[in-house]
Order: structure tokens, then sequence, then C-alpha cells
């Protein structure tokens, strides 16, 4: 670039890109990856997509090849209607749901619909970093809300409401196995929350990306359900539960709201990809997605159950972690003398990795949590990634103990 | 919406949406269309695309269904960069390119690169409404600069510029057939503008969205092609040549900034569909893309002429237009008694649309121009449609006299 050509100051709100990097580093030979999100990709249903495709090119060629609408292919958006019904009990009308690239799209559009430099946006502590990322780069203040295994703290929310005031104008919240905790939040909880929140005139984004993947219990209602007033904003995708690749995800609010999505999704790149969009809705006409959701639930709750025996196997004491029952994600906190920072190198070095718990706070405050993903990795690999990241970290603590999980153990 | 909910003030640049709903009333059945610049459906090579995403499904399933890098498929890249050089002499490198979605992504993830509030944006009056809207919503000033026959006018490029001086953060200009008038800059004003420009520390974005749809004359260099200094950031798509429910298309610039764009792709959407770009590295690896774009650029320019021959056969006297040698569009100076909010009603309620040429004036300043595309209807819609056009035209000009081509006339 010109040495004196200048970017816009909000590109001093982006980080380096964890996130990116995350992405970068997933290709690598041999990798023992704990650290990305996602599906395992031997759960993708290729025959059946392959017919899917045959069938959408044979039937609807021409329109799977031409401009979407911007809210989204009305099949789709039909089927997205009815599962959402169906599963969660939620009733949104049909102009009620636009189809996103990702729910990552949902929350850059609802920062771009609400948030002006210097408003405060709210959010669990710790939570989603692509979230934050997005939030932040239009420059919001974010300020965290803690929680606990029962979801986002009550009292620490009215509070920080009563300080911020009219400031807040945008909470995030993740009620179903969050990222990166993979805690749900309980349904008193829940409808403590919308109780209290319906006195303030400020959007709520759900961010339901895990609901879907519960492994012990039938799914929670979401918020939305609860909802009185119109103020969630409902966000799911078929990311987690199906292929991300298609960067399907679907947006839900009150129609005047969806009206001004429709403006920013045809500002940001008019519409999502069509041939996708036919290929998820005749996917789920000719398939049982339920059926397949529960084929890997069942493979992602073995995962889990080998990460944690492994880690109960191998680890020293003082690390804690809670037993997740759904999502991807396991959430460990190690011993306080542990920094994340230099562990995570030496992880590197052996060919495993992980997510850093800093990345997941936006002050990176707390440096002796990590997140690991045990979703992608078959059962030897998640046993000897345990393994070696049981030694990096027994190397800096003693004497070495069992670990201990600190609630839901089984 | 919760009556006090309050959207951001960005939301107030943002237009009632004129291609929303120009996208909206596509669909309308027996519509005679001359508003939306598609390509014309029939020109999807349906089987071959069939044929590439059963390779694709075979050979690469499961990475066609898992999340693609932020920058795009790599093959991919490869080939566009092969293309952009042979076709246009350019000389990106693999890591001076980004896949985005449709070159709507890449005009709204340079407004968040370079733009903040307040800060001007130079463009070509008219210009494409769509690169407005993208740049407006981050509430950047818009001053156009008048255009002639070859291009972007100089002398007031050079007065703006000494008047605004460092205010200007970036430049929008589209050199080949432009949207919407269709005109094309001379080669002279090419090396004219590149030579002035490089003195300012300006990044430019050129949109090369039509580039490739020359008729009568071999594709021009495109500006990045003079450029020395880096500050070209090149704009290209799919979209106009073969299909735009793909929503692929590229940007390329110096790495620096690429790094950029990654950072925004990143937050914007993670990734884009990655199906689509594997079934277009698969199309372009078996299929003579070239002769595809000769096809459909005969079928064009045919469909041209005879909207060029209806005009002249049917429309009243004061009509100015210039024929374009390649793009979608026609553009139509009607007389100066015509106001285009007046006979838009008119049209649609005779079932023909087009769009109001105000549109593509970000003070919707001219009242009586109008944007006539011709790609996508068959030759008795075009006939009929303009036929219909010019009867209420006439109702609105008398004495009734022949239309006149400003320059070009054949």
């Amino acid at each position: 670039m010109c040495p004196a050509m200048k970017y816009s100051s909000r590109m001093n709100a982006l980080e380096e890109g964890a996130l990116l990097k995350a992405f970068q580093d997933s290709g690598r030979p041999g990798l023992i990856s704990f650290s990305a999100g996602f599906p395992s990709t031997e759960t993708y249903p290729v025959e059946e997509i392959e017919r899917s495709l045959q069938r959408v090119m044979r039937n609807h060629g021409h329109e799977a090849m031409s401009y979407c609408s911007s809210s989204g292919y009305d099949e789709l958006r039909r089927l997205i209607q009815n599962r959402l019904h169906q599963k969660f009990g939620l009733n949104y009308g049909l102009n009620e749901i636009i189809i996103t690239n990702g729910s990552q799209q949902g929350l850059d559009m609802s920062a771009m619909l609400f948030l002006n430099p210097d408003d405060i946006v709210l959010f669990e502590a710790p939570t989603y970093l692509g979230a934050v990322s997005a939030l932040k780069i239009y420059q919001a203040n974010m300020v965290s809300i803690p929680s606990d295994e029962n979801g986002i703290n009550m009292q620490e929310l009215a509070r920080t409401l009563a300080k911020y005031g009219n400031r807040v104008k945008l909470i995030y919240v993740s009620p179903d196995y969050q990222n990166p905790t993979g805690r749900s939040w309980a349904l008193d909880r829940r409808r403590q929350f919308i109780d209290f929140i319906s006195d303030y005139p400020i959007p709520v984004l759900e961010d339901a990306a895990y609901s879907e993947l519960s492994f012990d219990e039938a799914p929670q209602k979401p918020l939305a359900y609860f909802d009185q007033s119109g103020q969630i904003i409902y966000i799911g995708t078929f990311s987690k539960v199906f292929c991300p690749g298609l960067r399907i995800a679907w947006l839900c609010s009150k129609s005047e709201l969806i009206e001004k999505y429709l403006l920013l999704k045809n500002t940001a790149d008019l519409s999502s990809c069509t041939v996708a969009q036919y290929l998820m809705a005749d996917y789920l006409n000719h398939n049982d997605m339920e059926d397949h959701i529960k084929r890997i639930s069942t493979l992602y709750t073995h995962r889990r159950d080998v990460m944690v025996a492994q880690i109960n196997r191998c680890f020293p004491g003082g690390v804690r972690f809670t037993l997740p029952k759904g999502g991807l994600y396991l959430w460990l906190e190690l011993p306080e003398n542990i920094d994340t920072d230099r562990l995570l190198p030496l992880a590197i070095e052996r060919n495993v990795t992980f997510m850093e718990g800093a990345a997941f706070y936006p002050d990176r405050s707390k440096r002796n949590e990590i997140r690991l993903n045990f979703s992608n990795m078959k059962d030897a690999d998640i046993k000897k990634g345990i393994e070696i990241l049981a030694q990096l970290i027994r190397q800096s603590v003693s004497p070495p103990e069992r670990a201990t999980s600190s609630v839901n153990r089984r």
C-alpha cells in the first residue's frame, strides 16, 4: 500500500485474528487439532448430498444458478420455519426469517443495525470470539457479565444495566452448549432473564448455533420461546449439525426488523449462494435430518467421553472442567500457575493445538483456561493429544494428582 | 420491534432499497423486465455444471462441504490469477487475491477498510447504485465527478481533489461498459487517470464487473494494468459472464491490503460457500470459459441490436442514447419534460419495468434518464416492451419524431 494510504479507524478495533489463525492452522497435515469448532467431516452425508445436487440441477438448474432474493430461498425458509416450530415451539412467520452466510453474517448485520461507536454491548464472559470480533469492529465497548453453571448472572446483569443505562444497545447470549464453555442456561434462568430484560428496550441476540446438538437431554426451549416483546433476535445455523461449507444460517425476528436486515443483506452481498440453498432444501425434503443429528450426537457423545476419560487418566490435579451435555467443546480450568500463552507454542511443537481461553474474553484476562474441541478427532488422536497436553501441563505442575470434574461428573 | 429500540445512525444513510425492489419485482410472472442486471438464465450451462458438481462430490465431497479458508479455495484463486494474466495482462500473486460473495462484498469490505463517517468518496456520475449503497451506509459523503463518452472528467477530478484534499479516502470507478451507462473509458483517459492519481495517497476501487463482456472489440487494459503504486483495488466477478447465483467474485490488491481484507472477511462471514467455489474451479478446468463468454456476447449483441432497432422504430424524437459496445445496459436520455417517477408506475401497470436513471445518482438529480437491460428478455418481449415504453413516452411528448443516437450510431 502507498505509505500514506489511511485505513478507517475501525480497523484499530480488529484483533490480529485468532479465529483466522485457527482456520489457517486447521489444514496442517498430522496435526491433532482440538482448536477449531468444526463438525467431523466424515459425518457429512456426501452421497445423499450428491443425489440432492443432481435433483436440484435437473429440476431447478436455471433457478439454482440465478440470483436468489435477499431474504433467501422461500422453500428453505419454509423448511426452517417448520423445524423451528417442531423442535423448539417457535412460531416465526415466513417474513420473520432471513437466510444469512453462516450465523457470522447475522452477527455482523446485527452490529450494523444497532451499534454506533462507543455504544455498549453486554455479553457473557467467556463468549464466542467471532461474535466479539463482529461487534468490536463497529467500535462498540464490550462489557462482560459473569456467568455460572446455570447461565448469565442476573445480579451482575442488573447492576451493569443500572450503571450504563441507555448506552447499552445490544446483548449477546448463547444459552445452549455455549461456545466456549459447553454450558447451558437452566430453564429458570431463561425465564428470569426474559422477565427482567423485557423492561428494557434493548435487542438481545440469541445465538443458538449449538442448540440442536444435545447429547443427554431433550433440547431446551430457547429464549425466543418465552419472548413476548419481540426483542429476541434468534440466530441458528446448519454449520454445526450438517455442513459448514454451505454457509447456511438463519436469523429470525419481528418483520419490521427483518425488513432492515434485508436492506443490510442487500448492501453486504445482495444474496446468498443460491445452489447451496436449493441443495439444503432438497436434502431436508428427501432425508431425515433429525436422524442425521442423532447419529452425529451419538458420535460426539462418544468422543466427549473418550476425551474426558483420558483427561481423568492423564491430567494432573487442580484441573477443573464441566461435563458438557451437548455442543462441541470442553472447557478446562488449569492450575493458576499455567500460562496458556506459554503452553500453546509447546503444544504446537508437539503437533497438538487448542484454543487459549483468553481468546474468549475481550480483555484476554484469564490465562489458565483452554477450550478443547472434541468432535473433530478420532479416538486414537484424542487419546494421544490429551496425553501430550497432560505431559506439558505436568511439567509445570507438581505434585501430580488426578483431575477433578467440578460438576456434572459422571 | 419495541417502540424504544434504537437503530444505529448509519441506518439513516440507507436508501429505501431500489436495488432490493428490483430483486423482488424480478420474479413477477409475465413481466417484461428491463430493470435488473441479470445475465440471461438460458445461457447457464446447466448440464456442464451438473457434471462438475458430480465430479466435485465424488473427488472432493468432504472438502467441498467443509469450511473454506477466508481467502477462498486455492485452486480457484490460481485459475482466476491465470485468467487475469491471460486476458488482461495482470500479474497478481496468489496472496494478492481474495474470493468474495459477489463483487458487492468486495465493495462492502472496502468501505469498512477505508471509510470513517464524513470521509469523502469520489465516483463517476451516474454510477452503480449498489456501490453507492455499500459506501453510503458507512456514512461517507458521496461526491460525484461528471464523466463523458471517454471516461471520468479529469478537470473535474482535479478540481474536486484540490477542493477536498485529504478528506477524500476512496475513489470508485468502473471503466468498462459501465453500469448504468454502458460506457467505457478510452485508453488515453485510463493512462491520464493513473498518471494523475498516483500523486495522491488514495485507494481506487476499479469495478471490472463487465470487462469481459465486450461485443465489438478486444477487452481494454484495466487501470490495474497501468498501476505502479499499488493503489488500484481490482474487483471482478463471474456473476455477469457465468452464473450470479454462485456469488463468486474476487478482489485483487497488494498483499498488505489483502491481509486486512482477510480479517474483514473473517469478521463478515468467516468464508464463502465452499461447494460453489469447487464447482467453479472444476467448470473452468473442464470447459472453455472463453468460448462460453463468446457465445453469450453474441447473444447479447443480437439483443442489443433488436432493442436499438425497436427504439429507432418506435421512440419519439428527443430521445438520446449511446450504442454500448459491451455490458448489459442501454442508457437513454428522454425529453426533459419526462419525469421517470411518473413514467415507471405507468410502465409497471402495462407489465414493463426499467430502472430510473435517478437511482444511479446519489442525489437523484436527473429525472429524465432510464437504464434498459437488454440481456435478459427474448426478442419478442424486447420488441413488445420497447413499444409499450414508446407509447407511454409519446403520450407525454409532441410532436412525434424519430429517436436519435448521440454517438457511436451504427
